[in-house]
């Protein structure tokens, strides 16, 4: 069996159904014809690196060697920015230098090897100061599909923004994070991954709610509010069959504590 | 010509854009990684089961055999319900044992087989309790795929849980049905599909409304309000070029009656 | 290395995640089992022929030859309207004759050729009278990517339906257009694309503000008016990570002026 042909998705901030989306893929398979595009997400907050930055975390994990990422969420986009192709778990993350991906950085197996993009024989020409989505990551990304090396579309960095993302405090037993996600369902999705000596004792969210620690939602009743370690491995408070946000009236960047012991 | 690579189709309430549609996509290419993914929906109604099963009857009967269709609208995961694998019309259809799929049993040309799944070898490890359409469906339809046949996944089963649908009520010269679902148009769609000896007489809706029953929008005026057979079979009401649902206010569960004769 | 497997995208005001998408694309397979199906948009404004022609215009001149396009905005689905199926620089556009691929004329390298769509015999049957998405052009669609010729599915004609746009007015020293698009983030796209010799002196949009000209957003502050040449070759106004939408409320139609000289 012949090797299945290069596989490339697109995570960007365009919108769903967005014309940027489908003038990129078009600009993708100019350059790699052979191409399967896949579609992650276009639903990104408009320009939130954070979100992108959660999404990318929650998803990029679960694909196989040799898979090729576009991530289009560059508020950035015309200023002196980088962009980067970064080789991660050997799968292939092409991004403007903005910090949105380096939450991948502690779950590679080996060092993560990152080039500024710096070839322009290999982009559209000319290229749009206003979308270099197009104009160079899609191109970039039809290059390594076709089998281009990274180190062929420009040079090696060992510098590369990071991106602060809220982190979790601890103190003797608690754990005080937020909320950095919110579902479609109103799940409160927090940044809080308890380790593995640290047992979830209770989960504290606004001033009052205490929601139930289960394991899965059908070890409550519809309606119960529950806190349990959601398919992301973090703590999350949802609403059996209904939605926690709209129940508890909370957001991103609202608090949640949990005790552990 | 070698045969094509496989299919495999994603039908969920997830949202468009979700992180898990995009972790189930990768897991699903792990294991399968000549698989083309296709996107039917990730609008579904949140837990809505009967949505799901009307999307399912516009939708599968309209593909190929060999296709494969996971379907994760699941409220009850995480609790004791079983996972089905189904060969349907030589299709094969993933999905949780809430009755979502068996709308279309009485499409079936042979009589449909259905197994459990229940051989953990062939899922991720571990599960994750709270999303067995990442962990357990994706990488089975993976198998699939690539060749596995239903029952090495599982046992087979005669007993599975059958889908309650909202069901016209036919009295002497009349149908009395429901709307099952507004499209995006506003088009108020019902349940009722007329059989061959029943001439449609006549539409009410709502209180006052009588659409003129018509073969096509064509043969009406833009404004106008009409009634007639759906591209799905069923009695649906529209306004040509224009929004039946927001022109008299009904949705989802409003009456509508057909005279026939 | 083999021919990649045939490209089929889909353009349509369907909504994402309709089950019309999802009849289409099983329609498609049904006909051409190696098609790679992508998608477009089904977020074109309901039956919004001028917000089609945009896209289009934005989307498909990045396209490789041999790209095939479905494109299903019909407000006219029913009537006695033809279906097209137009070959425009190596790419094919299947469409209904409401005018709605029209703009892409004037970037035709060769005359375009143009083909109703007559023989049944390649379509799904029955036909439904609201549905020649599916049962007319996704079918065809299948048969182009197997390699059927656009005369084996029809007739050559001559004439075909053009769709009026806005027109961008010249007078010395000025060009007075208006919005035609506005994106997910807000930027005002206006459908003027000053020539080789029109230099952007100023730009005026609803009755005070004044953007300033730059080239790219990164030459703004954060929260600045600003305007610019856009990807697509069209004067925008734009709110630095912001949205002018919103800062100024305006909207599709709404008129934009730009001193030249």
């Amino acid at each position: 069996m012949s090797a299945p042909s290069p596989l490339i998705t697109l995570t960007t901030d365009f919108g769903e159904g967005s014309s940027y989306v489908a003038a990129m893929k078009g600009a993708i398979l100019r350059v790699c014809p052979a191409a399967r595009i896949l579609d992650l997400s276009h639903s990104i907050a408009p320009q939130n690196l954070i979100a992108t930055a959660y999404f990318l975390v929650d998803a990029l994990r679960y694909y196989r060697p040799r898979s090729i990422h576009v991530v289009v969420v560059d508020p950035g986009v015309g200023t002196a920015r980088d962009l980067l192709c970064v080789q991660w778990n050997d799968q292939v993350v092409l991004a403007p230098d903005n910090g949105c991906w380096t939450i991948l950085e502690p779950l590679a197996q080996s060092p993560v090897r990152v080039f500024r993009l710096t070839k322009d024989e290999f982009w559209q020409s000319p290229v749009s100061p206003t979308f270099h989505g197009r104009d160079i990551l899609a191109p970039a990304a039809g290059h390594i599909g076709n089998g281009v090396s990274p180190i062929d579309l420009g040079v090696r960095t060992e510098k590369w923004v990071r991106l602060p993302l809220p982190e979790p405090v601890r103190s003797p037993g608690c754990i005080r994070g937020e909320v950095v996600v919110v579902d479609r369902f109103g799940n409160l999705i927090s940044n809080i991954s308890p380790g593995a000596g640290e047992l979830v004792r209770g989960v504290h969210v606004g001033t009052q709610a205490t929601p139930r620690f289960v394991r899965t939602y059908g070890d409550a009743e519809p309606g119960d509010l529950v806190a349990l370690i959601g398919s992301g491995g973090r703590v999350e408070v949802a609403v059996v069959n209904g939605s926690a946000a709209a129940r508890l009236g909370l957001g991103i960047g609202d608090s949640i504590e949990i005790a552990v012991g």
